[in-house]
């Protein structure tokens, strides 16, 4: 299998899906929600990820693609090649501010991430991975990240997992909260990802993730020395939802013994 | 006074500090802290303001500057032709991420805004407005906010308060985020309430804001009837600090009579 190959493969389609998503705002939205009222979905979400499932098939038939519109194979193990694709990350964005959504893609063989994408699709920024070849955004190579402190660090989190909740102790939160130098939110998993491995953020946590959301990212952060778990501090689970923690390696560990408390 | 000719100057000068922000990014910056160690401030800051000020002495000397550096006069009073300016908001944004920061300005004469400029550097987006003859993002028009409700809302609101916090009931605030779509939090003030008169964002909340960080922005909110004012529902004090929250009209008073409790 030539990993170069098929990465100038997926560059190609992930700028081409840009270039139609960014043109689907000259012609009408449907938006509808999906379990619950705030998960939004739009036609283009699902035009997207059908292009990627023909250009991928088209590519090699072999090839099997996890995508969150439900559009590709039901795959219950990572055997073989597989995509694990997210054609519209923060739906929610995309709709109401037309900025600040990603294309996030991971490519995975038996298992092991091989190539990783976090395109935002407004900016034309790529953040992507060779697994063993290192990071770069765009044609900048992304460094390793530098070490620092709590303290100085500014990290993304919801507002959600702030407030009294069924998963996490809050008030270690609370104190996290008052720790760091800063917080941010998104609305955006991959965007917060992508943040994270090119040292524009330290750390970023949520409870409830899909596959889709952080296939391609922890690809790139396994290149720049981030750290990505769940919060039990273990590999994330690709075949289901899992909480999620990325850091710079200096924080990681510290995050996750003195903050975060399951219920 | 000629309104329209002030316009074309304050653009002009405007893109050219964003010009020469973003090409400091090639040669070293000097980062120091303020009143408190999050508070950062830097040479960039510091030389951009003053590129402001001299510009602006030798449009008109009888203007006055009140700018977040300090480097303008000492305004006690509001009397006359007065600009406010922050030359950099969100200077840790500016610092760690090179995006996500703006140019704040706002010109008043005795007390009255006359124009308002928020223009982030890194994407050369500017939003502006000339008081009661519309506002633009860019080459548009900016349209009046549509109605919504809150449990249609995304709101910008830090994680400060929304935990305990000497300033207001964090339990409302908790409520609040309950109730709403979805929060974020973007590191700038004048970013959050660029987004909320151009629709992106529904709200923005802060307990502590500066003249600076809204003199720009309440006056792009009058045009688009956004409705700008401090947690008691006045007007702003553009002299002295002061809280603040910008919001689509049909979600402020519920929010400032539902979920904001001051202690």
């Amino acid at each position: 299998m030539d990993l170069y190959q098929i990465n100038e493969f997926a560059k190609e389609i992930i700028f081409e899906a840009g270039k139609r998503i960014r043109h689907s705002f000259s012609y009408d939205m449907v938006v509808e929600t999906k379990s619950d009222p705030n998960d939004l979905v739009t036609n283009i979400d699902r035009e997207t990820e059908s292009f990627f499932i023909e250009k991928i098939k088209q590519f090699d038939a072999n090839h099997r693609v996890l995508g969150e519109e439900g559009m590709g194979e039901k795959i219950e193990s990572l055997e073989g090649p597989v995509w694990i694709i997210d054609p519209i990350d923060g739906t929610m964005n995309f709709v109401k501010q037309h900025r600040h959504f990603m294309i996030s893609i991971g490519f995975y063989v038996d298992g092991i991430g091989r190539l990783g994408y976090i395109f935002d699709v407004m900016r034309e920024d790529l953040f992507y991975a060779i697994a063993g070849e290192g990071a770069w955004y765009n044609n900048s190579p992304l460094r390793k990240l530098k070490p620092l402190t709590l303290e100085e660090a500014v990290i993304g989190i919801n507002a959600s997992w702030v407030i009294p909740n069924r998963k996490l102790n809050h008030e270690k939160i609370i104190e996290l909260v008052r720790t760091v130098r800063g917080t941010r939110s998104y609305g955006s998993a991959a965007m917060e990802i992508a943040f994270v491995v090119s040292g524009k953020l330290d750390a970023y946590i949520s409870m409830r993730l899909s596959p889709w959301d952080i296939a391609g990212g922890v690809i790139i952060a396994n290149e720049v020395g981030a750290i990505a778990t769940n919060l039990n501090g273990n590999d994330v689970n690709l075949l289901t939802n899992d909480t999620f923690i990325i850091a710079n390696p200096s924080i990681h560990q510290l995050i996750l013994n003195s903050y975060i408390e399951q219920k």
